[in-house]
C-alpha cells in the first residue's frame, strides 16, 4: 500500500470495487465450477452441484428499523438469499445466519428477528445449519449464506443468453422501490409530528413488496414442469437495467426492452406519479423486487403460453446493437445501470 | 414478542443466546447431516460431504485497528474459518467474504485487507468464490464462510469422545491472549504519549500468535499419514476450558487435564506473570490460539510417538467424574467455561 494515496471508495461503483479487490485471487480447486460473477457460486461434488450465495444487510444502509418490523427483516434476510439460489435454477436447502448487534437490542427483539427467519425457513423448507452471533458497537448487521443444490444440467448461468432469445420477467417491477419512498415519507412526517398515524392501507401491496418480498420458487417449479430451461437467468435485486446489463455483458450480447411491455402494478404507477417519478425509471432502477429475469430460446415460446407470471418484455440482440429501451413513443434509449450505491450513505 | 419484557442480551452467554434463537428451527432437508453445534455443518452430496463454517469479525469487538495491520486482519479472518474445517478433519476448498465498511476506509486500505486474505487463500489453496460488499455507518465488519470437503468416514465430530480416550493438543496455549494484553498495554502507553516507540521484539512470538494465527493443516495431514483418526476434535478458539467442555458436554463424558502437561510457551509464561496473570488461566480461558484439541483411542498411543506437535494433556473420564484440572500440586478443580463474552463490550 502506498502511504500517500487515498482513493475514496464511493468514487468506485460496487462492481468496480469487487473487481479491484478480487482480481488477484487465483483458483486452486478443481471443483470450483463458478466463482464470483453470478447469483451463486457453483461447486462440483462428483456431479452433484452445491450452490453458494451470500449477502449482508446493514442497519441504516439496507434497512431502517423505524419502519421495518424485525420479523419482516428476518424473513427478508433469508428469502433474498434463497432468491439467488432459485436464480441459478437450483433448490435452496440450507442457510447460515450471522448477526452482530448492539446492546440496544433486547433478547425479545432478536427473538422476533429470528421468528421471521424461521417463517422463511419453514415456507421454503430450508435448514438453519450454522452461523455466528456477535455484538457490534453500533447497529445491526445480518450476514446470510444460502446453500443449494442442482444437477450440472439444471444450472442456469448469466452468461449464456444468445441473440434471438426472448427476455422474460416473472412479475411487476418498481413496486419495492416506490413502497420504500412511501415508508420514507411517512417516517419524515412522523418525525415532524409524532401524533401522526400513517395511512398505509392503499399502498399495502407496494409496501409489502419492500418489506416482505417472496422469491419466485413457484415459477422455477412451473418452468421445470413445463419442460422449459431458461438460457440465462438472474434475480432482480439491483433493478431491471443493472441486472439485464449483467446478463448482456456476461453473455456478450445486446438487448431491447419494450417499455410498454414491462409489467408495472397500478399502485406502483399511481404512487410513482405522486412522487413525480417516472414509473418505468422505478422499474428499471428501483431494485429489490426479487422477480426473475430470464431469457428463453424462441422455440420455447409456445410452452410458456399456459404459464401465469411470465411476461415477455423484449429480446436479445447481437452485441453491436447495444442494450436498449424502446419507449412507448417508438424511440430508443441506451440502458445504463443506476442501481443502488450504498457507499454514498456511509457517514463514519 | 411481549411488548413489556426486555431481557438484556449480555445477561445470557453466547451459547445460551444461540440456543434461544435457534431451537425453534425445524430440519426439512434429508441431506443435512449436522446442523448447529460443531465446528462446521455437514451436508451430504450423495456420499461426498460438504462442510460449512462461518464467522463474523467486528471492529471494536474482535479487533482494534490501532494495533492490527489490515493485512494481518484479512489473513486472520480467512484462517480462523479454515481452522473450523480442519477441526472436522476436512479439507477447506472455498471461501466467501462479505465486508461492510464506513467511508473512513480508502480503497488502498481495503486492498491491503484483501491482500492478507489473498495470502491466506494462496497458502491454504482455497478459492474465493463469492461475497458481498456494503457500507456501514460505523466500523468494519467481516463475515467469512468456509466450504470444505471430506468423506463421511473422515469427518471427526465433537460428540464422539469416549472414556479412556487420550486428550491431546497440537501446540502451546495462552500465547494469543497474553499477546493481546501486550498490544493493549502498548496502545494505552501510546495514547498517553504519542512519541512512544513500542518495543515488541521480545514478545514477537506471542504477538504473532494474536495477530497472525495459523490453522493446523499440517497436523491434520500428519495424523492422516500416520493412520490416526481422532475420536473427537475441536479447534481452540474460545479457550481450552470452553472448548474441552464442548467435547465433554456433547459426548456426555468427563475429563481430567493435568496442569503440568498443558504446553505453555516460555514467553507466554514470563509475560503472563508480568501482568500478574496465572499462565494456566491464560491457557484455559485465553482463546484464539487456533490449536486443535482432540481425543485419541488409547490404541493409537504408539502411533503418535513419532509426531511432533502432539501434546498429551489428559484423558476422558466417565460423565459422573466431571471435567477437572489436576494442578501441579495434585489438587483437582472443576473446569468451568470463561471464554470471551463480547456482549459486555457493546456500547450503542
Amino acid at each position: 500500500m502506498s502511504e500517500n494515496k487515498r482513493t475514496e471508495i464511493n468514487r468506485l461503483g460496487e462492481f468496480e470495487l469487487i473487481h479491484r479487490l478480487t482480481n488477484g485471487f487465483e483458483q486452486y480447486q478443481g471443483n470450483t465450477v463458478k466463482g464470483i460473477g453470478d447469483d451463486a457460486a457453483v461447486i462440483d461434488n462428483s456431479g452433484e452441484m452445491t450452490l453458494i450465495s451470500t449477502d449482508m444487510m446493514v442497519e441504516g444502509i439496507h434497512f431502517d428499523l423505524m419502519y421495518t418490523p424485525l420479523k419482516h427483516l428476518g424473513y427478508k434476510s433469508i428469502v433474498t438469499n434463497l432468491s439467488d439460489i432459485y436464480a441459478m435454477n437450483g433448490t435452496p436447502r440450507q442457510v447460515t445466519v450471522s448477526i452482530a448487534l448492539s446492546n440496544r437490542f433486547s433478547l425479545e427483539a432478536v427473538e422476533e428477528l429470528y421468528s421471521g427467519m424461521r417463517s422463511a425457513c419453514k415456507r421454503y423448507k430450508v435448514d438453519l445449519i450454522g452461523g455466528d452471533t456477535s455484538s457490534s458497537q453500533k447497529g445491526l448487521f445480518i450476514s446470510v449464506t444460502a446453500i443449494g443444490q442442482a444437477t450440472n444440467e439444471e444450472i442456469v448461468y448469466r452468461n449464456t443468453a444468445l441473440p434471438g432469445d426472448i427476455i422474460c420477467v416473472s412479475g411487476d417491477l418498481g413496486g419495492a422501490y416506490v413502497g420504500l419512498q412511501i415508508l420514507e415519507r411517512e417516517k419524515a412526517i412522523f418525525l415532524e409530528n409524532p401524533d401522526f398515524k400513517p395511512e398505509l392501507e392503499d399502498n399495502a401491496y407496494i409496501i409489502g413488496r419492500q418489506l416482505k418480498p417472496e422469491p419466485r420458487a413457484d415459477l422455477i417449479y412451473s418452468l421445470r414442469q413445463a419442460g422449459i430451461k431458461p438460457t440465462a437467468m438472474i434475480d432482480i435485486s439491483d433493478g431491471l437495467a443493472s441486472d439485464l446489463l449483467h446478463i448482456c455483458t456476461q453473455s456478450n450480447v445486446g438487448a431491447v426492452i419494450k417499455e410498454a411491455q414491462v409489467p408495472i402494478h397500478t399502485v406502483t404507477e399511481q404512487q410513482a406519479i405522486k412522487f413525480r417519478l417516472d414509473p418505468i425509471t422505478c422499474a428499471l432502477n428501483g431494485g429489490e423486487d426479487y422477480e426473475l429475469l430470464f431469457t428463453l430460446h424462441p422455440d420455447d415460446l409456445d410452452k410458456i403460453q399456459g404459464l401465469s407470471d411470465v411476461y415477455i418484455i423484449g429480446s436479445i440482440l447481437p452485441p453491436e446493437d447495444g442494450v436498449l429501451l424502446e419507449t412507448s413513443g417508438g424511440n430508443f434509449h441506451k440502458i445504463i445501470a443506476q442501481g443502488w450505491d450504498h457507499f454514498d450513505e456511509s457517514t463514519d
